[in-house]
């Protein structure tokens, strides 16, 4: 276990604050395209979540207007051109890396995007569990566009089960621009927010998460992500156990105090 | 094979009409809790369903203006704060069971949700295989208010099916309600209609199933339950088998020679 | 590796221009019914679709202001009847095949639907990647209204994957006619155009995909079909490995050399 508010990144920005983890990667000027070395920070990052001390939700926020502009061209596309295959499925193994570390890293993260976000950077977005955009969101599976396969990240497996299967497709086939609208129409964003309110408003949603019973939540977290290939009976037995867990803390016994004295609960996480 | 016209159950209201059986839960007064004794009737009672010659539909209904209010605070979750895991998990088990007995009581079961839908009440809801409700209708996955995980039941491998995996995600993370027009346009209704005519649609619609091919429907039941985790290679091949086993139905017959005849199929089930 | 231009079918349309094939049944005056002769051509067509060098993407078109009406009744519905469960099981598999045809033949099609489109056409519909339609569209998964289940060629599987699974058990267990607007907002639809416009926006939409980078297409939609139940991890390793295979490809290289010298990419398919 470790405390994670000193932690220093060299590649993007990173706070802690009553819980909350913020990440904003920080190259405005370019709208904040991944390189090599962030993913791999990042992914290491959040390969630490879960065993964080002081750590209880994450938002991944937006800079100077913009999201993320997916991996950078200089520094990413140009190198992957003429690298060997055992090169390229290392690269690919790690950006792969990082949406598998958000999935498993136990705390709920919250997207609030701004602006450009595309390749790399909707994927982000995508494999964030809560989304607030602003309707200058413009969100983008481009790979199509620098001649490759929709099947980046996880996108072919995830975006059809937030958005649906045909909507996904011509996404994926066309790499269109999804406007804020449509994302919010689809079930992608959670909810729109004017540019000056979305991190107060991403703030507000993570503090929210954060006040409830964090264990389990992070007991949520992992089922949501865990089910998608069990059988409906399968997943049944798998909550059974997981929600028996959760009646074994002290926040089940907390909420039910409380509600007999007509408080509040106060959850510890524990 | 048995009739369930004549069953009597302890703790809930039990109808058969028309080939339509209609549960509600029976204390209005406190908006339908659910205790340890009506989970096990109705858990019986949906068990025994597959063998019932005289009911082809089943309307879970509201009463008094409310839908389910959960698991009671006092007769269930008061008695689980202290009990050792093996007593845990038997409850767990127990209301998952109940799931498992609606989804696989070969019969379509048609929800008719009015005013309070909440805990276990919404997994009820979403169990079902078709819903109705009134503008009236809130429902909230609550879980995380109690202290618990929102995997309850199921909740987290149906809830991302019917309304995408985003949206269930900001249900079960923060419990907030749905808002009946929100489930109506996420798809978890199937539509609204006021509270004097929600019944009534229940019914129609419960009779329009009960006229159809019903022997087929439960093959519907089945395969709509069972293919989540097929590959579609394998759906397929399932689903050839399943219907050639309708098409030696008299119900595939009676339909074409009514075709033929220019009259409407009179269905008979078999 | 084969052309398909000049193949003569000899129960279905056929045509290839500018590397898109357009197919479209051919019996207007009945709202172009299947039967056992054309769904055993259209199978072998797309199964010849993989190793096709001179088509990219497919068009499903209509054909007199109808799409399709499924199964002829007279041809097929009636010879069913009466059938030993061998020669039913041959015919469902052979439906299915089509289907699996459409899903592993490696281009992606975009289906033009005017008109009525029910019954197996609303399965074709369905299994293909892209999805236009006219406001006059009339979509209905009727089996249930021939005796039959909602489990047909897939639809129990890829129908919840497209609109929700509450949507589509309700069009499975009613067969009621899904309006051109429903499809539309519950993702059905990519989009609605006039009847006049219909068939120039899937040209349009075709060509910009057979604009793109082919390989990585085929690729998309091998992932897309093919990752279902597969767990998240296994998906984001697939993915990893799918995508090395993309950026080994000359199409990949060719867009990052557009991109520096600020030009448009032209992709070849390698």
């Amino acid at each position: 276990m470790t405390e994670m508010a000193a932690l220093k990144p060299q590649h993007f920005q990173w706070s802690v604050e009553d819980r909350i983890a913020t990440v904003r990667l920080d190259r405005p000027d370019r709208k904040n395209p991944l390189t090599f070395d962030s993913y791999a920070e990042l992914r290491d990052t959040f390969r630490a979540l879960p065993y964080a001390t002081d750590v209880d939700a994450v938002i991944f926020a937006s800079n100077g207007g913009n999201f993320c502009s997916g991996g950078d061209v200089h520094d990413i596309i140009g190198p992957l051109v003429g690298m060997e295959m055992k090169e390229l499925l290392a690269f690919t193994r790690m950006t792969g890396d990082l949406v598998k570390a958000m999935i498993h890293c136990q705390k709920p993260i919250v997207a609030a995007v701004d602006g450009v976000c595309v390749g790399a950077g909707a994927i982000i977005a995508m494999a964030s569990d809560l989304r607030l955009a602003t309707p200058e969101a413009k969100t983008a599976f481009l790979f199509t566009r620098v001649g490759l396969a929709g099947c980046d990240m996880g996108a072919c497996a995830m975006l059809p089960r937030i958005i649906g299967q045909g909507r996904a497709a011509e996404l994926l086939y066309t790499g269109r621009s999804m406007s804020a609208e449509e994302g919010r129409d689809w079930g992608f964003w959670n909810a729109l927010h004017g540019a000056d309110d979305l991190e107060a408003e991403a703030q507000k949603l993570a503090r929210r998460i954060a006040a409830g019973p964090t264990f389990a939540h992070g007991i949520t977290k992992t089922q949501l992500n865990q089910e998608w290939n069990m059988s409906l009976d399968q997943a049944i037995e798998a909550e059974a156990q997981a929600q028996a867990i959760c009646m074994q803390t002290r926040d089940f016994e907390r909420a039910y105090r409380a509600f007999v004295a007509k408080e509040k609960p106060v959850f510890e996480g524990d």
